[in-house]
């Protein structure tokens, strides 16, 4: 680990001296008083307010003080929201120069949400532009000259060096997986349209997903539990089967689950030390008690790498092509190559592309039938040293492709001190299945290794 | 009226003396026991196959004998299907000589339906090919050398010459409306997605319904409301509120309604006599208590002949362009050119004109804001003479588009002695009000000519 790299955190005296608190444990330290109400989401502002000189994580520290009277299932809970997320009352710039010091005339469906659950804005967090491939300031915490992934880069950093309890990100290809997983943080998409994204800034239609970054998989589905639902207004939305989460419990593990190991076409790609990951990973969930059985993705699954990218290409040249028309020099080239490929595509081509997403779902359901999840990795490695790129996202491209539930969580640390985890993968709507599977991973594998930086 | 192109129907005198029985006169005449359970199926069997020599409405007749035991609220009363809806028991061939012979293995989602609510199907029905342009050979019952319009040329022909009671079609442009108006019978599309299209050969996902044929609003809705129903494997589908309509009742009217004229940009495509029975009907509609006030279509929709025929063209060329490729002597220059064009067609093209299609459809409720519905033209006018062309849908187009709820009814003849009628058009999803507004134009309206070919 270079610990060159970490710089001391300069206001951490400052701070109250409890420890940083997950979604679970700050109610918990409300319920037991050890937290007066307004005191989480006070000192987690003033953590974000400390962070921001190493971290950059926020793009916007809410200046409201924290209602002390909150209440509901995420009462005085504090949160870092992707900065492509409407909010009525902080700028909202999607990353963008265009948009800089926009506030829009209402919050994000999912930001209501929160909300109205009594959870806490601390902050908006960095995001590339328009959860694109331009990445913004934020840094790894477990190494400053890391990058911390993107697009949901300030989500994943804040919650991995305890600024907030959780946050909320987005993916189209990688955005949610790959930045938890460089973070070492838990990070999950449910299955596509299950949390509305009406006020989210679209990239595409087709593969836009809500998701979560928490400390814990209780944490992840706990949240989850909450927002999940729909809104007229985001005509992809999908009604998913309500479920509940006792704050007390947490998620309850399934006893000894069933995992499909996949490697997925891309996986010579990985580091020798993130397939050695997945290869103690899946022995010790064996040792444990569980199946775990090597899969292969069936081969009409090879194109599903060219198929997302036509998709997002072609939505993303409509949504950007009058962006860029309009504002060339002040959208990235990574935007603008969206628009010239999406632009040149045939509708024939986007078409069967479609076709072949929604047919492909059903596949993978048949294909996961005698299996609680796949066991498959979150990334190339760990987080690539510089802050010029977020990172290969190909090893979330099939589970957004599909639209099905993904969550990864850290394992172990690379000899850099980076993250390493593993990702799990459940069919479409089974997202309480893949929780469960998940939490029984956790207690099996843990994951300890306490963030070099932390407020 | 041209009567020497009426031919006498050879075998009338062979079959019951009852009147031709739409769905709650049949259910009636079945109550009081003036017609034994199977008699109606039995004797629609009888007149499909005396009304093969002249009319040409059936691909196929019901081999099998109906049930005399059959239960549920369309016990015992006959219909015509579509030739596009597959049918496990009868070919379906898809107005296309590539699909002779084929018998599907499963009945399509609405045939299934219809028969586990005791319906009997008559027969297979002419359809155009694939549902486009090329005709088949069913005529006009009021004139057998016109057109009865497409793509549902023989459920339209064979509910106005009392063949069957009701039947099912398919609307993607103009297929239900357009053979209803000219072929003086109650025409229904409700609003998209209303009835699943498992089973049901697409054309254009974007922009099939299916729809009903009836002898009346009251038989229609009543259809309707034991017929809507969504199919996870037709993933449009949209939940519509359930409605219930008593048998003894029929459609209950709206009171006076409020009606909004329009005109489109296509108005000066109609015939004078076309244009003429719109404004009586409005006038008499104004007499009768309504509120009937002319309402522009907003600038806004002027492209919506254009974004039509890009998605029909786009989805089409998906469908049938492999169809194309394999069997190019088998199709019609038609399909031919659908795939042409949809193959030249750029993805960002196609989805502007689906964006549109979706923001339109919230527009159109709007506008709608203080009318129950839409007063408007079903087609340019009578149906045009010849059998190598089915028509103009092109008045059809925007409510298709839209898909939002329409019907339509004949109000009276031309001076040819063919029908001639109107349409009704609702917003999406409020197919009931349609109905009701349309049950009250019924009883103003009125329309009691006899179709000279009657069996």
């Amino acid at each position: 680990m270079q610990k060159s790299d970490l710089p001391a955190s300069p206001s951490r005296a400052s701070l109250a001296a409890t420890a940083p608190s997950g979604i679970l444990d700050g109610l918990r330290q409300q319920r037991a008083g050890e937290m007066s109400p307004g005191g989480l989401a006070r000192d987690s502002v003033a953590r974000a307010q400390a962070s921001q000189a190493v971290l950059k994580a926020f793009t916007c520290i809410n200046p409201a003080l924290p209602d002390a009277a909150a209440a509901g299932p995420l009462a005085g809970i504090p949160f870092g929201v992707k900065d492509l997320m409407a909010t009525a009352d902080m700028v909202t710039a999607n990353g963008s120069r265009i948009h800089a010091g926009h506030v829009p005339a209402a919050d994000a469906w999912v930001v209501a949400r929160l909300r109205s659950l009594g959870g806490f804005v601390t902050g908006k967090t960095v995001t590339t532009e328009f959860a694109w491939r331009q990445p913004g300031p934020t840094c790894n915490p477990w190494n400053t000259a890391h990058t911390p992934g993107g697009s949901s880069s300030g989500s994943a950093a804040a919650v991995a060096a305890g600024v907030v309890s959780a946050a909320l990100g987005t993916q189209t290809l990688g955005s949610v997986i790959r930045p938890a997983a460089f973070c070492g943080v838990v990070g999950m998409k449910p299955s596509r349209g299950a949390i509305a994204r009406t006020g989210v800034h679209p990239l595409s239609g087709s593969m836009d997903h809500v998701g979560v970054f928490a400390r814990s998989v209780s944490d992840a589905g706990y949240l989850l539990s909450w927002l999940i639902g729909t809104d007229a207004a985001d005509r992809h939305g999908v009604p998913l089967p309500a479920f509940s989460v006792a704050p007390e419990t947490g998620i309850v593990p399934l006893e000894k689950p069933r995992f499909a190991v996949m490697h997925t076409t891309v996986f010579e790609r990985a580091s020798p030390a993130q397939k050695a990951v997945l290869a103690s990973a899946a022995d010790a969930l064996r040792t444990a008690g569980a199946v775990v059985e090597p899969v292969e993705l069936p081969a009409a699954f090879d194109t599903v790498w060219t198929d997302t990218m036509t998709l997002i290409d072609a939505e993303a040249a409509v949504i950007y092509g009058p962006i860029c028309d309009r504002y060339p020099e002040l959208v990235s080239a990574h935007v603008h190559g969206l628009v010239e490929r999406g632009r040149q595509l045939r509708a024939e081509t986007y078409l069967q592309a479609h076709d072949r997403q929604q047919a492909l779902r059903d596949v993978f359901t048949q294909v996961l039938h005698d299996y609680d999840c796949v066991l498959t990795l979150p990334a190339a490695g760990e987080a690539p040293r510089g802050l010029d790129d977020t990172g290969d996202g190909s090893f979330c491209t099939p589970w957004s492709f599909l639209g099905v539930p993904a969550i990864t969580m850290p394992v172990t640390l690379s000899e850099n001190g980076l993250p390493l985890g593993v990702q799990l993968v459940s069919a479409y709507r089974n997202d309480l299945r893949l929780l469960r599977a998940a939490r029984w991973c956790e207690t099996v594998l843990g994951f300890s290794a306490a963030c070099p930086i932390h407020y």
